[in-house]
């Protein structure tokens, strides 16, 4: 079965990604800061591509390139990101560009099409000065003094000083001008591995999670690992570890199917090895598309804090340290990627969350927005080896292309 | 009860150890780390007082301050340190070293008692540089090497530059003439809690125990905490919290009644919140004074390793890093102690280990040793509010005096 339209030219696309790939290339993956020389000529490589789409481009005071046309009718809005995750994959990001870019060049370039595709690469959504700093100043969210405050996690240098040197400092930043697309589509790798263990090709995004975080703090009594008895311990560490295994056990049973949580840094204090930690703290993230199902765990933890404590020896307190926003996906683009999907990969696509941040999830509150996933292989990700089969990125891209034209004409 | 002989002058002894808490107080501790401007002081301070005892002091190379003197007969060697911990207490170390002081001022001044007292201020025994460099330097464990590599664990400062600004670089180190002391003896608060709990006032040392230590190595899969389903999880943070949980639960079936354990440091990697830790790390600790203990709670270590191994998902592996050397108390040196503590304290003297580390365990190498402790009000050390009462000090000294009178006149 054919659409009639001009399709996604995989080789092109496959191209374009290994030229983005051998610029900042590390291993078989990347290495491309926010503001680093590779990120930068990564954004220079697209402004040159552009115009083979009718598209000119401009990079703006925070690092975003939008590149926009001329043309009349309705328009889309697409892509993702150029910079990348430290010593990490080819894909994360350049992938949603790159079918971005391919949709503009088929779209913009078909007579038959009256509406068009514009194309951004968001910047520092890997977070390296922020949190999703590009995409959130496009929609109005970034006000001048969290740029002021903002510093590169790795090395401590000012967010300031990098826009200095690459030449941003002083200019406008891009901001969304209401009305203007019908919807935004961004392309991703899962970065999991439900397509590829059930051996379909595309994810259609449904929602993506919200992230809610905890500081979970356990105070006992600083002691000497000599001298005081296991019987009049109280040891912050131990009691931290019991808390861990106790999430493990009971969070199952009030979790959802889709719920995932993790506890990603242990502190002990002062964490010597002669000296009972007097105090522990973890840093504990639930993710999750549904508010409520987080309100439960929410409250299973408060109660299991409380328990503890009266248990003894020590006392534990959870603290809210950033509350989940999930950004539920537009409907009529979830309906036109699954449409495009029946057309070229039948009965191979999956409505699914998105259990990782991307900019949709802010570009989703000012205009509709969706998400389509391809595989990963082995679901790895935010490593050097995350990667996709080419037959795949070639596959996503015919269905990126097909339903940004669906959204466009209005054929979901 | 009275010995016939001139006993410890409490108020003096209490008046010396408040004279050195002012040199370096902090709060109601002290401060003053190995070479610190305040701890030489805290050197010069004994200089000028081993006079009275009838001795004369000097700084070695390696900052040992010995005090000898010239009387023929039965010597003693007693001592403690006078460096501290940082921010620490103001009798963990001093007590010993004014003990000593006190002893060889009665005693070598009593011309009733043929043999003398001789006092030792051993160096850094807080391991600020090393581990007990002091002692082990006096005894021959020290070679130049160690001296050449360490440094100050808080600043990463050399010891040689450390020793050169305080004009000791060069000097030579004092070592031990063999067969010069009938036996040495050390007094230390207790640090743990034992004596206060049940209305004692002497610990008649019996051994030191040993430390053995591990790195307990735990590895999973490094993977993203948003898109990695729960069931697929191999989350190294996770085994680790089940692993010391399982310790917690088994231990206390293996270990003896004295043994400790704990878990002093945890380290997740990479440790950030959004990334499922991939290996994790824990520093664990057993201290027994009896060896086949330690090696029952190794096995059982090992086969809890094995277990988890097997039962997945982590590979958990286990490294000895320190061996524990544990060191029996002389017996006769023992009985004189709890013999002066029958005169002075009668029923309230207690046969126990030292679950700390003390010079006294380096001592014993080379000539008979023992210990005496006095209480820890609330079991603490290690922090400024370390404290023992007045009465409990002064009595401490009284029988640490007539403790050292015995061995020397051997009236045990």
């Amino acid at each position: 079965m054919t659409t009639g339209h001009a399709t996604a030219n995989g080789a092109r696309v496959i191209a374009d990604l290994n030229e983005l790939r051998a610029i900042g290339a590390y291993k078989s993956g990347v290495h491309k800061p926010t503001f680093s020389p590779e990120h930068m000529q990564s954004l220079a490589w697209l402004l040159r591509k552009l115009p083979d789409a009718g598209l000119s481009g401009t990079i703006d005071g925070i690092g975003n390139l939008i590149g926009t046309g001329e043309t009349a009718g309705p328009r889309m809005l697409a892509g993702s990101h150029l910079e990348s995750q430290s010593h990490a994959g080819w894909l994360d990001g350049p992938l949603g560009v790159v079918y971005a870019l391919e949709a503009a060049r088929i779209i913009n370039n078909d007579p038959n099409i009256s509406g068009s595709v514009e194309v951004a690469a968001w910047c520092d959504e890997e977070g390296h000065f922020g949190s999703l700093l590009g995409s959130r100043s496009y929609v109005g969210d970034v006000a001048e003094a969290e740029i002021d405050a903002a510093r590169d996690r790795s090395n401590g240098r000012a967010m300031r000083d990098a826009l200095r040197d690459v030449g941003l400092a002083g200019l406008p930043r891009a901001s969304v001008e209401r009305g203007r697309y019908l919807g935004y589509l961004e392309a991703h790798i899962e970065q999991g591995d439900t397509l590829e263990t059930r051996g379909l090709k595309i994810g259609v995004v449904t929602s993506i999670v919200g992230i809610w975080q905890y500081r979970i703090t356990f105070t006992g009594a600083q002691n000497h690992a000599g001298t005081t008895r296991m019987a009049t311990r109280k040891d912050a560490g131990l009691a931290l570890a019991h808390f861990c295994v106790a999430i493990d056990q009971r969070f199952p049973d009030f979790a959802s199917v889709r719920t995932v949580w993790t506890t990603g840094r242990i502190t002990l204090d002062p964490g010597a090895p002669s000296i009972i930690p007097g105090s522990a703290e973890m840093l504990f993230q639930i993710r999750d598309d549904d508010p409520d199902v987080v309100v439960r765990l929410e409250s299973l933890l408060q109660a299991m804090a409380k328990e503890a404590t009266a248990a003894g020896p020590c006392a534990v307190s959870i603290e809210c340290i950033r509350v989940g926003v999930p950004a539920p996906m537009d409907a009529g683009i979830q309906d036109a990627v699954e449409g495009a999907a029946e057309v070229h990969a039948p009965s191979r696509s999956l409505r699914m969350h998105s259990g990782a941040g991307h900019d949709a999830q802010i570009l989703a509150r000012v205009m509709p927005a969706g998400m389509l996933f391809v595989p990963s292989i082995g679901g790895i990700s935010h490593h050097w080896t995350e990667n996709t089969s080419d037959e795949d990125i070639a596959l996503g891209a015919t269905v990126f292309v097909e339903a940004c034209r669906r959204v466009l004409t209005a054929t979901c």
